[in-house]
């Protein structure tokens, strides 16, 4: 089996990895015989403001978490010396196992807000312990795959490679995030590890230092593509355009034995460096080297760069896909639905929560998706179901085993169905439609009467 | 010994967490000879547009890693599989330490623009590759560390509790980040594996959930009292001040049983819910009983609430310190100074690079600090020397050895040096003055000069 959440070294006790009120709340449960079936959603409450969908990414840690959480002695121990535990919980709690039940839209499929992405059903205590590793997890793979396709649909079917790893905010989530980005269509990431742990394809050539570690640059680049054949130079290190007369140079001496990919820029005014450095090349016949840029580029970049013409074949992006500069975070929830039987709301300003179990369904004409309808799992309705049933009893189900390869596919499939303007990078206007079936709206209106609340539309 | 850098389980082989190109440039130094001293700083460029300092973290994880840095088989297996490396230089990995030298700004001190946090002495193959993992582990710390001494300079003495960890970059995030919070001065965090691991205070008592699971509120909050005295009540879950008049029942009925720290605000108008609550609980004579505020708070809502005299004792921060919302990663870069012996530079437009081993004196005056001065390592200069020696000969040196509560001690006494314009939340007018020594400017001139680029001022 594969490791489940990464770093160097593993966390001592994992299922440590919660809030303290979790554990709070728990022993109180406990206490009170609390212990029924509970079904909390995970959902986001609203899009971030560049974002018309989101890519749902994170439900294959999150099951691998829950299949394997169990409190150790160095956990209870630790838990023992807060001072807060009683010994009867902590022995509660060295028994635990999840035992419940998860339903998820599978990775890579288009979300909008207030659609569960996951459904836990499980003993309340359990339901309540997980939420912060199911938030976090959801939340990071999904706020990255989410930003990425914005990218990968800016480079129109250029290829996107991952160089965000430095800039990640640790290692967790530069491998997650290299998933992520995979997912979403990004071609290869230069995180070596991701690509040992993922299997994804790595990329990568040489920086700035290999150049200045030379005493000169002509004879850096002519040792490096010496030793790379068809690889990729880097031309910026003292100035692009000098860079390039090098490369010209070298394919002048070298005749039929040069070969080269491309040219990286990284530096300075990117649009008129590479139409320049397309010109020399093609002048020189060198109409086959590939111009590959990187340096601060986003989608918005990018997208003007293809809109304007700019002859660059392939974008190196970092910071900005990698900690989704403009959108660093989202709005996500993780509430109680339902306990024991019984539909829960909360009414507090912006913060509602839509009563009991879930269905979503994704209403299709003619190979386009036309809207989405949040009903009640038992409503039947018209269109394709989202949420599956991922695992059971604390046990993955065959759903919730695909590859990495399959969730790229849905993604890319997925993504295309959606309305173009949607699909598209400016806010969608108007937005994705989605829709609460009749029967959800009256369950909702019933229960916010009861607690005295008003009434508000979604 | 503490585990390295955290996530729930290990990543595989540690040491591939770099970018496929050092790798490739490695094979490439080795293939031509280039393995002598290398010096790399690492700097930020600029200071995000809303930061007049950061404050330097993460130097703890950079000299784990370094420390059991080595290639296992599998490691190896991986890399030998993407074919591009000889079996002379996988054996040469597999063989590889780090052997080199660190030299500091040690955890906890302000750092401005262009002063090299970490100056990495080692051959060059080793300093080459291990440049991912330190702009990630560094990046990330400094980042937050940096995020949330401005929240604590803004709760002016009032505490401030870590809700971060379900919306932070995932698990090694959460983890370095408790501990970044904590040495910038926060008090406590919610997450419990951060507690175990670095003996950090955990805060946390209830959620809305806990509320919802009840078919009634005051029934929730009688259970959840009577089972934790002295603890903090969550009241907003259907409407806060109902919530409070349930609290001011409570204290009736129990009368001198009565015993409540804190009600905590998550939703809504924060500041008249506040004023409106301090009322309320000093009419029913619990003026011992605090206000704790939460939900969507950074810097800028808590010293608004502050500057109007807003009645709350204690804050909550999650999301906004969480990702360093405003600015959620650093201008950072590890760039070759020196190699074997030879000053390096680097002079693309906006990434110049200054030459050399190097020193930071800190200029102080009565208590106060008036200027950085960067200069060669060599140079004499006035004031106090900021870089120390933490590792040699791929060791820690006693300096790099201090705990955490000797990092948060350095924080706060070193930005309480600050000039109060620097550490204050508006943008420094004028900034704080960094200068380069003029053996320095000279250096970086004569370099400039020889490449035949322009010189330009810092």
């Amino acid at each position: 089996m594969l490791d489940i959440l990464f770093s160097m070294t593993a966390v001592p006790s994992p299922a440590l990895l919660t809030d303290l009120y979790q554990l709070t709340m728990m022993q109180a449960y406990l206490e009170e015989g609390l212990e029924q079936q509970a079904v909390f959603d995970l959902f986001v409450r609203r899009l971030p403001e560049r974002r018309n969908y989101l890519l749902a990414c994170g439900l294959d840690d999150v099951l691998r978490f829950l299949e394997t959480l169990a409190f150790d002695d160095a956990a209870l121990g630790y838990l023992d010396s807060i001072g807060r535990f009683s010994s009867r919980f902590l022995e509660f709690l060295g028994r635990l196992r999840f035992t419940g039940e998860v339903h998820a839209i599978l990775e890579g499929t288009p979300v909008f807000p207030f659609e569960p992405v996951i459904e836990v059903i499980a003993p309340l205590p359990q339901a309540q312990l997980i939420e912060t590793v199911v938030m976090n997890q959801i939340g990071v793979q999904t706020l990255l795959a989410s930003k990425a396709v914005r990218i990968v649909t800016a480079a129109r079917g250029r290829p996107v490679v991952d160089f965000g790893f430095r800039r990640m905010h640790g290692i967790d989530a530069s491998l997650k995030g290299a998933r992520a980005f995979y997912i979403a269509g990004v071609e290869a990431t230069s995180n070596v590890a991701a690509g040992q742990v993922y299997g994804l394809p790595v990329a990568g050539t040489l920086a700035h230092s290999y150049i200045q570690a030379h005493d000169d640059e002509e004879e850096a680049l002519r040792r490096f593509m010496a030793l790379y054949p068809d690889t990729t130079l880097l031309v910026d290190t003292y100035d692009s355009m000098a860079g390039l007369e090098l490369v010209v140079k070298l394919a002048r001496e070298l005749g039929s034995a040069f070969r080269l990919n491309a040219v990286r820029l990284d530096s300075g005014d990117l649009a008129s460096l590479a139409r320049a450095a397309r010109r020399k090349l093609d002048e020189a016949g060198l109409r086959s080297v590939r111009i590959f840029a990187s340096g601060g580029l986003g989608e918005d970049t990018i997208s003007d760069f293809i809109e304007t013409g700019v002859p660059i074949d392939a974008f190196g992006v970092g910071t900005e896909m990698g900690v989704s500069s403009d959108a660093p975070s989202l709005d996500l929830a993780y509430k109680l639905v339902s306990y024991a039987g019984t539909d829960r709301v909360k009414l507090s300003p912006d913060k509602r929560v839509l009563p009991g179990r879930k269905q979503i369904f994704r209403v299709e004409q003619e190979g386009r998706a036309l809207r989405d309808l949040i009903a009640r799992s038992d409503e039947p309705c018209e269109g394709r179901p989202l949420l599956v049933p991922v695992m059971q009893g604390g046990r993955r189900l065959a759903a919730s085993g695909e590859t990495i390869a399959a969730a790229r596919k849905r993604a890319a499939a997925e993504t295309a169905l959606l309305p173009p303007h949607v699909r598209g990078l400016p806010p969608a206007d108007p937005s994705y439609r989605v829709d609460l079936s009749p029967t959800l709206q009256r369950r909702y209106h019933e229960l916010a009467a009861a607690h005295g609340a008003p009434w508000a539309p979604l």
